[in-house]
């Protein structure tokens, strides 16, 4: 049931990964990346996330780095010079896998995009705010649009943290048991089984009686026809990934 | 351009809107949930977002919320007398619409599901972590699983703060421009047009001159062609949806 990729990424990569985050707002998400899997990550050497504010690199009094935007339409647009300063000040240091912009019409994030961005060195990430950024910033220097799926999220702030958990996760060493992750949805374009701990019996809702039976063949055989009847009932265009 | 079913919502809600969202790491999403737009919508009064700590809900000494799962399976499972605990006190206080858990294998959360939820008075969010929850839960207790996208978090509480973010930018008042919500992605099933701010040149890359005309009916015309143009190259999925 265990994907080749995963394997292949447990076995590549050593090197300290880099994630810079350019925002507006860098309070909405400096909590969750100092925290859990992310925080402990960087603890560890595994990863480096640099939060980096958009308005230190505006060159007005306010700090501004929104207008109006072009033709009369609503809401405000970031505008291309702060973007372009703060890009160019880290592209001038290192060279970068990946610029990305997080944008509801992006390309999906799924798990195979997070497994090939989990091996990346150095990844910029974008967060669009207000209205959205100046369209010549993603002509010019996004190499990436990304979204996390189909609505629409008030910043690229939450889009950032859902894709640096996912990416770092999957780093080795980042989750205490690599074999948890091997087992997790999408890895093999399977759902998983699903799982049950002590007590046997709670409130007269009962554990299925083979899993406490102690045969391990029989237990991982109900866990691959669960995962499969589970993935056919649910989400049947998994299947269709594995037949092709 | 502008979705019939948006127009219902804001002529409809008028109540505050209540989120209880049940974690193990609620520090995680703390700082969100209190800034940008979900902290003024709290300020306004327009929703009230109720963090739980699952771990007051434990009656052991250690404050224990996870054990092995049967089987003999890789990572910890969160047990049932701690979650159901905790929905109970919810419960027995008030009627919830929906007692989501958020799932990579649940039903894909999309901008209509966005539209329907925020229309709730009361909604539940049990977040996820470790392995995950107990099955017995996910079949007694839970009324909707929700997945924000086909990739593996370390936990649920991202995902909750996705949903929240999402549903509660379309509450009328939440954010300061409903125009600008109402021209948004997938509103309509179509992309939103490129946006421009100034200045009209910068480095050599210009505003489309139209933009710049002050044509109002043009404008309009471009920005349409723009949508769909967009969406028929990058998401001809959502064209086939206004087809039908």
């Amino acid at each position: 049931m265990h994907g080749f990729p995963l394997f292949c990424i447990f076995a590549l990569t050593n090197k300290t990964m880099r994630i810079d985050i350019i925002t507006v707002l860098p309070e909405l998400i400096e909590g969750f990346l100092n925290e859990s899997i992310l925080g402990r990550a960087q603890r560890k050497g595994l990863v480096e996330i640099h939060l980096h504010n958009l308005r230190d690199y505006t060159t007005n009094k306010w700090r501004r780095v929104d207008d109006y935007p072009f033709g009369g339409f609503a809401g405000m647009v970031m505008q291309c010079e702060p973007i372009d300063r703060c890009i160019s000040a880290l592209t001038a240091e290192r060279h970068y896998d990946e610029i990305i912009f997080t944008s509801p019409d992006g390309e999906q994030f799924t798990q195979p995009m997070a497994n090939t961005l989990s091996l990346c060195e150095n990844l910029i990430i974008l967060c669009g705010h207000y209205k959205g950024i100046d369209y010549r910033i993603r002509e010019h220097l996004i190499t990436k649009e990304v979204s996390i799926g189909d609505y629409v999220l008030t910043g690229g702030e939450l889009a950032a943290a859902v894709m640096a958990d996912a990416i770092v996760r999957i780093i080795p060493g980042a989750i205490g048991d690599e074999q948890s992750a091997l087992s997790d949805s999408f890895q093999d374009n399977l759902l998983a089984a699903p799982v049950y701990t002590r007590p046997a019996e709670y409130k007269g809702w009962k554990v299925p009686d083979i899993l406490l039976s102690g045969n391990e063949a029989k237990i991982k055989e109900w866990e691959l026809s669960q995962s499969i009847e589970r993935t056919k009932r649910l989400r049947p265009d998994l299947i269709q990934k594995i037949d092709k």
